[in-house]
């Protein structure tokens, strides 16, 4: 057991990245008290069942009531409702991060609404699967994965460094940037694979040649590794595409300009310009598993574990 | 050890899938002799290294004299030539079969030149990873993957039985369609997939704004499900897109009209268009874990093989 780092800390939303974050706390002891709440009174009661904290409230506003860490962990369009809800009763001193994939909007949302001496430091960490919910979480998720900070320009460096020393005990590493970067960042390596999958996805499920059957019978040559993305949570990503509008419209252009020089090279059969496309791309994989963003095992060791 | 099927076999092409026949074959004793043969003179030789047959050489047309069963592992472009190489000296009742991944375009290819007495079937088993070479194969490839044939009006019932047979010891599944079908059904599970991961990695590795080695980095956040399947053989791929260009293009133009509509959701913020999709894509990955066809472990699995 570490240290604890917060005597109190409050958790605001409970679903796979707010209880995996309750796992890690209780495992490691990084607080002595732990308050869980959630507008769900169903998923409320299931984070008591799973005992992820030490006390439970369906109100915001009581749970953050001496708490010295405040986690907001909520799709991103839920933000401001919840900064309202907080705002009077925040304990001076607290601090107070989320974990939101977009940034420029959670800080317009959020930012207003804190009080004179809490510390808003909004945060991400690039963690999660396909799953949702309480039971969804587990612990280890952040480690080795990366959480970024978009601090304002008036962060106070002391809560900054605790804020650093509680996701670093998660095992994440921390890296800093601004917000506008940071959503332009997630556009492109998140928020555009993800619309890309439930798009494809789609398109599949509108065929009238191929049956559904069909495509789920087929589907390992393929067409599965788009499923495990499109099978995220629908309110999360419906306000992630809200919410980050400007940055995810311009990869979106630039996707569909590629895919239709690649398609007028497959119309008029210009192999060259497939085989240059097909071969650059194959370096980024390779140097994705030497960062350790991925498992070296062929078809993502589907195999191994299949076997077990 | 099985009875032999065959009593020799020859392996034109000697890359992944041929590599993983070889070694099945080897394993469950599904032949006497294992003749391999393949262009490039360094394959052959870890051909050799790697022992995957009984004997080696380069001319496809020495291959396959006196082989009761041919298989035809090459990208399908190359089809044509093999056939052309091979036909003099196949044996009479001799069975010759492909591995490719369009039907219509082998069939066009290499029917012409089979001679009478010789059965013809193609073939496609729907296995594979995003590795290539002979290294790349391994024992159990295709267990409880689908392998279809594309048989044609006048194909011999004995033969099929006696390559069903075949494709069953190596632990497929058997399905029969006819080309024309398949070639559309592997557009969308195979085919658009593939094209959509290469194009996203392209744009991605294009940006000005956000560096490659940030896209490196935070890729598991999205992006990185994408990379394995634009890691693929580009000589493959480049011969598919070529030699299954109507379906292709079908599958590419209602892709792209379905990611407008998203597009127009987005920038003018109806959040219930993208609910809806999103919320529907969710079942269709929860019907390909029930069939079968992928692990339901949370991020396929990557942090249980993390943690070996």
């Amino acid at each position: 057991m570490t240290d604890a780092l917060f005597s109190r800390i409050a958790l605001i939303g409970i679903g796979l990245i707010g209880s995996s974050i309750a796992r890690d706390v209780k495992a490691l002891g990084l607080a002595k008290e732990v308050v869980i709440s959630t507008r769900s009174a169903e998923t409320l009661r299931r984070a008591e069942e799973l005992q992820l904290g030490t006390s439970y409230t369906a109100s915001a506003a009581e749970a953050v009531k001496g708490a010295d860490l405040v986690i907001v962990s909520v799709p991103v369009g839920a933000s401001e409702e919840v900064a309202r809800q907080i705002a009077a009763t925040l304990k001076p001193g607290a601090i107070v991060t989320d974990v939101g994939s977009t940034k420029a909007s959670v800080i317009a949302q959020m930012a207003p609404h804190m009080p004179e001496g809490v510390h808003f430091i909004p945060g991400h960490p690039l963690a999660g699967t396909e799953k949702s919910g309480p039971d969804a979480g587990f612990e280890g998720l952040f480690q080795g994965r990366w959480c970024i900070f978009t601090p304002l320009p008036d962060t106070d460096p002391e809560a900054l460094r605790k804020l650093t020393a509680f996701w670093t005990a998660l095992g994440s590493r921390i890296d800093e940037m601004d917000p506008q970067h940071h959503d332009k960042v997630l556009a492109i390596v998140s928020h555009l694979p993800h619309i890309i999958a439930y798009n494809i996805v789609g398109t599949a499920d509108d065929l009238e040649t191929v049956t559904e059957s069909e495509v789920i019978k087929y589907s390992a040559s393929g067409f599965r590794d788009f499923t495990r993305l499109a099978a995220s949570d629908p309110t999360m990503w419906r306000d992630v595409c809200l919410h980050n509008r400007e940055a995810i419209l311009e990869m979106l252009a630039r996707f569909s300009e590629d895919l239709a020089y690649l398609q007028r090279a497959i119309r008029w059969g210009e192999g060259d310009k497939l085989f240059e496309l097909f071969s650059r791309t194959r370096t980024i994989r390779r140097s994705i598993v030497e960062a350790g963003q991925d498992v070296d095992v062929p078809d993502f060791g589907r195999h191994a574990l299949d076997k077990k």
